[in-house]
């Protein structure tokens, strides 16, 4: 069976992912990519997402790396990353924009800064594919602005007053997996190991809560869970995806501690998001079993779906328990028969609670080529070396 | 029909939202409301909501005006508005909080500044019903630093760059209503009514596009339609919203020209905004038919409802035209059966696109005594009002 799932995922990505994409978002014009697209690949709106430029060239870079050395997928990244490095930064100050117009002129820019992060992977992966001395010390230059601004106090702008302050969870998991990108791409640093063991450490001290069996997204400085609508609110989907980032280090240390810390927090917030009635991840849920004040929460957005695959079958393969196989199989059936566009192919993204589409849309300001392909890769490779292994080699 | 009508108005407000409401929302230990409960009227959230405490004291009093002159009204209209004085401006700037916790330790202030507008109605309906000069003058003050706030180019801090530029039909509407209020409690003035005056003709000018029949929600500051996901969205409820104050000012001056305009803002937004298959209005449109970015486009919110079914009934009142009654029924059948909760009374806020709920609360930062009220009883009073025309009284 398992041998089945790595050629099902390495169809999906090339068959029904890649050729959505490409070459339709090349920006031939201005450079960079397009990424706002309707079901059949019309474009809806010229803008570009500075975070989907990063992801895009990243995406295209580790599969330039690991599939396939196909030169239009270099090409195509590098015009990725001369649009970031020539129109996505702001001088005045060094950060990135987070939304631009076609041509670059700065729409938006945003307290936080995940822009940096994913520009910083997709030097990261240049440097490993090309060599390239310069896109490595930008990967790390990028990284450096990321967490400096991220975790030096009084940086990033107040939203709210200082009478009730709070972390997240997201600064944490995002930094974690961008060292181990750069880890991966550019070697191990003194930096990029202090920065994973730090974030998974805060991770477990803080967000996790193994009495209440949960992963919170926000938390007061010192741990505790704030009694209100957004101290309560649970992203089940993204702890997911954090549980596997926590998995993948794991693997690459083979610590059987942090499986055990990953698989709960997959085994929690599964329990936590799972919809027992219509099935998929729920979007937002309340850690006391509330209701939840965001106006989404009941809907099935796309990427958890992709990052409870990953999760799921990192779980099986660290562990080999068969009920994470169970957990893959039942969000992959539903997630393929609902996000699934055979018509024109790549995900729809939103859906509503029952699975029937609220929108058509393929792409948008934070829908791009990322979560799926991404997905679809490492499902691939997760499956393919199940298999090897099966068969003693 | 319509004495009936009138009847079951005045019945909802009476036995099914009052009771709800009060006096289980008053803040006897802090002073103004408490708001975010869940159905059965259990406290979720003990955070309060400026907005809330500005419109429910204003709700109150126009109660306790038009209504019965409850003294149990007027006094929990004075702690909201001491509570508002007290603990709801920032005496740095003097601009409003958006967001306080219960005791009104600040929590959150916006860049934009409603506050500042439904404050300023409570006073004004608090100095109709008592003689206040102080609350007068507390009503003038306020109103002028909204528009004040609103209306000076550059005052707001920017959320984008300048590079595209847009003006909003809100701020327009909610001056329009905010000085029809205060001409209603505190007589007209050369300054209220000249404000009238530009809202309307702005939002003529700027956002109603007869050729295609459209009422657009931002533009770009010559009125031209913005060809991006945020330019192109449309919001059926609110623009009918602002039709239904633009028919209040037709009947208040008499004034046929008015009337065309709002019967033509609601005709072409109902049109626009309900839902063919499932009934009930939209959240969200695209102006091209495109699809709309916003994950809850397709969600069917309790206020547009509420201003829908006020805005029909106005707009038959007015015109005597029988289609207006039959959307009337149309929108009260389909609402009144789904956001209805028989068993602890109130609307629920937030439904699916099928009107299935999507969460169970009647109350939260954003939903409070204001929009199901205030629809309860100006429908009861147009009503009302019809049929003792009908009986020649």
């Amino acid at each position: 069976m398992t041998e089945d799932l790595g050629e099902f995922y390495l169809r999906q990505l090339r068959d029904d992912c890649l050729p959505f994409w490409f070459p339709r978002s090349v920006d031939v014009e201005h450079g960079g990519f397009l990424h706002c697209f309707d079901r059949d690949g019309s474009l809806v709106d010229t803008d570009k997402s500075v975070w989907a430029q990063g992801r895009m060239s990243w995406m295209l870079l580790v599969l330039y790396l690991e599939l396939e050395q196909r030169p239009e997928w270099l090409e195509w990244a590098e015009s990725g990353l001369r649009f970031l490095e020539e129109k996505c930064i702001d001088p005045s100050d060094g950060r990135m924009w987070f939304h631009v117009a076609r041509d670059g002129t700065p729409i938006r820019k945003r307290r936080y800064a995940y822009s940096e992060s994913f520009a910083s992977i997709a030097f990261a992966a240049h440097a490993a594919a090309t060599g390239s001395d310069r896109s490595a010390s930008k990967a790390r230059e990028l990284f450096e602005r990321f967490t400096d601004w991220n975790f030096t106090p009084g940086k990033i702008p107040p939203k709210f007053t200082d009478a009730r302050p709070m972390v997240g969870l997201a600064p944490r998991m995002i930094t974690l997996v961008t060292a181990q990108e750069l880890e991966l791409r550019l070697g191990k640093s003194d930096a990029t190991t202090a920065w994973i063991d730090r974030c998974i450490e805060e991770i477990e001290r803080y967000f996790v809560k193994p009495d209440r069996k949960v992963v919170m997204e926000v938390v007061e400085p010192d741990g505790s869970i704030s009694d209100h609508f957004d101290g309560r609110t649970l992203n089940p989907g993204h702890a997911i995806e954090g549980a596997w980032f926590i998995l993948e280090e794991a693997r690459r240390r083979n610590d059987s501690r942090l499986t055990k810390l990953g698989c709960d927090m997959l085994d929690w917030m599964w329990e936590r998001g799972w919809d027992q009635e219509h099935g998929g991840i729920y979007y937002f849920r309340d850690v006391h079993h509330h209701p939840v004040q965001e106006y989404w929460h009941h809907m099935k957005f796309w990427w958890p779906h992709d990052e409870t695959l990953i999760a799921t079958l990192m779980a099986h393969r660290l562990t080999g328990e068969d009920r994470y196989l169970v957990m893959h199989e039942k969000c992959r059936t539903w997630s393929f028969s609902r996000f699934a566009d055979p018509e024109h192919g790549e995900w729809f993204g939103y859906l509503q609670q029952d699975g029937s589409p609220s929108s058509t849309l393929k792409g948008n300001l934070w829908k791009s080529f990322f979560h799926h392909p991404r997905a679809l890769w490492i499902c691939h490779c997760l499956s393919a070396a199940a298999e090897e292994e099966r068969n003693g080699k």
